[in-house]
């Protein structure tokens, strides 16, 4: 892991140095990750789980007593330094010591009250926006990262294949989304988003919770599940029926297969996302059904779902 | 739960009244979910499933396309706009054909990047700090949110107690929270978080994740814990030994254990939260383990876990 981040982090030093920006500060928790091997998830917006510090010389990882041992085991190479009266005090000690007095901050990371508290604590420091530097080295993955997406990848179909004959009529939503985690649980780390089992009507709705809907002859079930491995997400939706669809349903399904496969076939290096995604809605649009294709042709995966 | 949210606007709606405010933009999913009972949960700040606007006669559900069904199903008392060129431009159209000059956002629930995009969007607006006004509110459940919390809990009671005699050394942590998982699927609407089942020296971690690490006798094993009914959040930590701990063990699982029971006796209506945790940290610092008691004595639960 070390090797890792540290080939990332020289990466990002030289764009700061190359900026004449001394510092930059963390907050997003997928960078934070991609930058040290910090597991720890953040409760939402309001609630981090801690933030890194990256200086010309130095890598520290600010976090609360409850991360204390995790971030010392998931990130060696990084100083650990515990706040106690939260991370802008912290921070204003380290940048006295430091002596930085410019610092590059995440903007679509950090909400507008946290960071107007860094701005007040340290009113003397220059923020810059990072930009999209750490989007720009995540989004070319490296062999380790490859390895891992395909492990994710590989353990959600096996526990797909395995959940496929437990799919009949009678059966609810809930349950085969609990055998789905289950498989996850065995099969990798768990799931990289809780699964998502839609049947009948439901099916419409492409971020459904499962519920106690039992599962009936001849109607549509949406399967969207995917595993971590590494600490990488894989992503997968598939939709079956128990039984011979309606032919209305039928030509529903197929114009989206014909879509994807058209999709799988003539994609391109090189090309842009839009037009990858032009060469299935061309086929959907063309049978009727472009105002219900809602969903993009599909998205990045990595240490984000999307 | 229309009426419900029926008098969550008027109180909000006379506080923006108060303060001048023609409008108010709701960002943050808790928030969201408290006023309209729309449930799509946002993936990290950086993908949001929508935003509530609240003017003086009408409250506006802005979402994607993806959540279209749902936004109506779940918040009839909205009406739904979906934007397909972001929530900005959608605002910007409303706010024109409203008269909307001045709107309360949401610090907290806001990134940095979102907020510029807005105020760059709609450069006329004058955009001014909700306050704690949302927060205060749900500080104090109605008698619908206790009935949630108490069914939460006790759904989550009854799959510990479901659990209890599965702990056993051999087990692995991964084992026994997957049938938390499969206990609060059945008895609840499923988790409130990820439960987390941490055995030995893992149990020094408050927010580990259960790995393949099997149970040995007589060390500890911590499982934290909780189910989700009708949005609500219960949370619950229990210390288990499979069988008779060392002296040292017990007596740091007696001295939490004393700690507790006193705050549970000593706590009264109209104490500051600090004074509550500060009945419970006495007894951990004179048993001299104060600089290990690194989580506060509690926390509010709802909506969100914490």
């Amino acid at each position: 892991m070390k090797d890792r981040t540290g080939e990332r982090l020289k990466r990002l030093r030289r764009s700061l140095a190359a900026r004449n920006i001394q510092a930059a500060l963390i907050t997003g928790q997928d960078n934070r990750f991609y930058l040290s091997g910090f597991k720890a998830e953040d409760l939402g917006l309001a609630e981090s789980a801690g933030a890194l510090l990256i200086t010309r010389h130095e890598q520290i990882l600010l976090t609360d007593g409850r991360y204390d041992i995790q971030a010392r085991k998931e990130a060696p190479g990084y100083q650990v330094v515990i706040y106690k009266k939260g991370l802008a005090r912290q921070l204003r000690g380290i940048f006295q010591r430091l002596e930085v007095s410019s610092c590059a901050y995440e903007p679509a990371y950090i909400s507008c009250s946290r960071f107007e508290h860094l701005t007040n604590t340290m009113p003397a420091v220059q923020w810059q926006p990072l930009g999209d530097i750490l989007s720009r080295m995540r989004l070319i993955k490296d062999r380790h990262e490859h390895r891992q997406l395909k492990k994710a990848q590989e353990a959600a179909e096996k526990v797909f294949e395995m959940v496929l004959p437990e799919i009949v009529p009678g059966r609810s939503e809930k349950e085969i989304a609990f055998m789905i985690l289950e498989g996850l649980y065995k099969e990798a780390e768990g799931p990289s988003f809780p699964p998502i089992v839609a049947s009948g009507p439901n099916s419409a709705l492409p971020h459904a919770m499962p519920g106690n809907r039992k599962i009936k002859k001849a109607e549509p079930v949406i399967i969207d599940m995917g595993a971590r491995i590494g600490g990488y997400c894989s992503d997968m939706t598939r939709t079956i029926f128990c039984d011979e669809p309606s032919p209305e349903l039928k030509e529903i399904y197929m114009t989206v297969k014909n879509a994807q496969d058209r999709a799988q076939r003539q994609v391109r290096p090189g090309m842009t996302c839009r037009e990858a995604d032009g060469l299935a809605r061309k086929i959907i649009n063309e049978a009727g059904f472009g105002r219900y294709f809602v969903h993009s042709l599909g998205h990045g995966v990595g240490i984000a779902i999307h």
